[in-house]
């Protein structure tokens, strides 16, 4: 990439960077500063030089010990520090570190979701005093580039809705549950040992990872302030194999889902596109989905996210959603666009959310449900059931009704409606004398209706 | 998008856009540049305000008739044009109004894939003497983000391959012929009639197209100048019903591909991964690929195309890759943030082709063939076909024998090896006594091996 650098920088002058963690991400962002110097030097215009690297504890790492230091504060400080790649993950001492970094009007290029998910304002506002860069692409699905299409690509569209399976750990599971009928902690304890999840896997089964990426992507949709408390959460924790042979006896599979989409701003007003005012709706929770859907082939640890834009109609990205080489490529990428910046004097696009829509609350949003009843098997006791539905105001789609002797089953799957309205539905069907137990509750994700 | 203006730019002066064509494409820019106003204006800092658009004669377009001209060199040349959007098409007179918007430092954004594959270095040069952006997100795949990916997503991964489905028009014809068995020509008039080919389909059906877009995606991919010319070609004006119908035998499906990837620098050596020196190979031409590729699920008009990057993995970007309002989405991201450039002070990446590889012609290129053979039926048939491929160094994967009669049906897969061998393979056999005709040679891609 060719130019007439910024006065103070040519191509003797090295651009420094510091990394900030030397785990999997860490490690592979290292590597290829190494093994890739003349690319880089030849994509950026200058030199790229790893200034240091910020270690818990040193050890050996498998570069000069004098690169390594426990001191991450007197690294960003380094007067040859220009960028600073931080892959240590969690809210401190990140935030501390970021914020310095771009106070002192160094570029940030951050793989940390939680952080941003909670602080993108105040990181974005510091990366603007400054006029530093702050790039996140790695953030979201690892290498696959979904940051950079919103921000850019689509900054002329208008995007209506963002589905995507965004985290790895749950979707490896719940795949594999589809495969082998096991069980979900036999195939989270498989997962563990294969590495897929962590000793603690409460921020992935319980979906608080996918929910940070949840309002990292629903923020950059919608030009709306969209933090990890806005958005609506449900892990896969509960999820049984009778689910999976459910969802397939329908021809669906069950993912774990971030859904960002506007819905409109009152319960039974016009869509917006049909000039109705709107809301925004950001959750994440496991749903059946059509085995035709795209999204239904992502399996194992692959991620993949689906754009519904005004313009550009629908889109899908697909690939490696987390792991050490996925994740650096994508902190490489920015890392050479902050770089650059630095170079030639360009600036990344800083935070948009003028829109600022109202978040909408679960309730009010549409959904389908699909409801797995054990009932009494008497005539009269499907009629009394769709009565239930029909007294909240709930279209039924669809009944099935299989079993025999004392007990039938009743599987309901019904039209697009409220929320508040199938959960209040539930809640009267499961006091019913003739409904035996609710079996499962699934929602419902992917059908055009 | 938040920031401080550049000297001499503010909330109160507007960015001044010229369209240049109003066909699909431009249509779709002035509707969305009229009816998106607001959000666009917030989005860049700035109200966008379309100037004028040139059309080839003043009609009614449902727009003010002041803001129609057909001198477009005027329009480009007027004080208050800032972006020129350029979606005529064609190498002049784009070529000339471009190089003179940015030769005056103004920023283009355009969707010509015929024009940058030939002229993209001069056009580069253009933009980087006056620091004015050149972007052509739209070239290739219409709405789905693959250009600015490979620029900046990538920027600091190695690209190894980039195979894609890059022109709607023969995908559709090529799907249609899987599903209904019709032959081309009936199948290319259904197309015809339903908008999907133009009346004068040559420059999709040969592969022009996609030629042109590979020629850009290697470029990018590749850091490596690539022009049409440099592109090896061929059409699916001859491929047959069974053709389709022996790819669906061996579980496959046929596509023309747009392929891009690093080979060894001389036949033999050692792949560039191991060390080796390497070249580009650039080719565009209908394959064989197994049902159960990404790619073979891509039917209809849609685009998708698959980027194999060292760290980053297979990614795969989906979507619509024509029609006026997906590729207008492209042209207003791009847009869009070129306007914020104006406004902020920030720049387009340039050009970045520094690695200068050499392009290795279409006879060291490695691939596979599937051979149909019809041959007389008696014993030692097979040997001799099978010494034929030893001969000429061709190892052969699989072969099935079919027919019945005086004649018998032979399909050989190859293993990889070079064009050339499997050509010269080819020619041997059909001069072969034993050998009635050749009925089909298609190559085969998408397979591990």
């Amino acid at each position: 990439m060719t130019g007439v650098p910024q006065a103070g920088w040519g191509p003797d002058r090295p651009i420094g960077v510091a990394v900030l963690g030397m785990g999997n991400v860490g490690t592979e962002v290292v590597r290829i500063l190494r093994d890739h110097a003349d690319d880089l030097r030849a994509r950026v215009g200058a030199p790229v030089v790893l200034r240091g690297v910020a270690v818990r504890s040193i050890s050996d790492r498998g570069i000069p010990a004098e690169l390594l230091t426990t001191d991450p504060d007197a690294l960003v400080a380094r007067d040859d520090v220009d960028v600073v790649v931080e892959v240590i993950g969690g809210i401190d001492p990140p935030r501390r570190l970021i914020l310095a970094a771009l106070n002192a009007g160094k570029s940030v290029v951050t793989a940390n979701k939680a952080l941003l998910a909670d602080y993108t304002g105040e990181l974005a506002a510091a990366a603007e005093r400054s006029r530093a860069d702050l790039y996140f692409e790695a953030a979201v699905a690892g290498a696959i580039p979904v940051v950079r299409p919103l921000i850019q690509s689509l900054a002329g569209d208008r995007v209506n809705r963002v589905v995507g399976i965004v985290n790895g750990t749950t979707n490896f599971i719940l795949s594999a549950m589809d495969e082998t009928g096991a069980d979900y902690s036999a195939t989270l304890a498989e997962a563990t040992r294969l590495g897929y999840a962590e000793a603690d896997p409460t921020a992935d089964v319980e979906g608080y990872d996918a929910a940070a990426k949840a309002a990292i992507l629903a923020t950059l949709a919608f030009h709306t302030r969209v933090t990890a408390a806005d958005v609506y959460r449900e892990g896969i924790a509960k999820i049984t194999a009778e689910d999976l042979e459910t969802a397939s006896a329908v021809n669906c599979t069950v993912k774990l889902l971030a859904i960002c989409e506007r819905v409109p701003e009152a319960p039974g007003e016009p869509a917006p596109a049909d000039g109705g005012k709107e809301r925004v709706s950001v959750r994440v929770y496991p749903a059946l989905i059509p085995r035709k859907h795209p999204l239904a082939t992502v399996s194992g640890a692959f991620n993949a996210v689906v754009v519904e834009a005004e313009a550009a109609g629908r889109l899908m990205f697909y690939g490696q959603g987390a792991g050490g080489a996925p994740t650096a490529s994508a902190v490489l990428g920015d890392l050479v666009m902050a770089a650059r910046n630095k170079f030639y004097g360009g600036r990344a696009p800083g935070e948009s959310v003028y829109a600022e829509l109202p978040i909408a609350p679960i309730g009010d949003t549409p959904t389908r449900y699909h409801v797995n009843l054990q009932v009494e098997d008497r005539p009269g006791v499907l009629q009394k059931v769709a009565g239930e539905f029909a007294a909240h105001g709930v279209s039924i789609s669809t009944v099935r009704q299989g079993g025999h002797g004392e007990l039938a089953r009743l599987v309901v799957v019904t039209h697009h409606a409220l929320e508040s309205a199938l959960a209040d539905t539930v809640a009267a069907l499961a006091e019913m004398d003739s409904v035996t137990s609710v079996t499962s509750v699934l929602r419902l994700e992917g059908t055009e209706e």
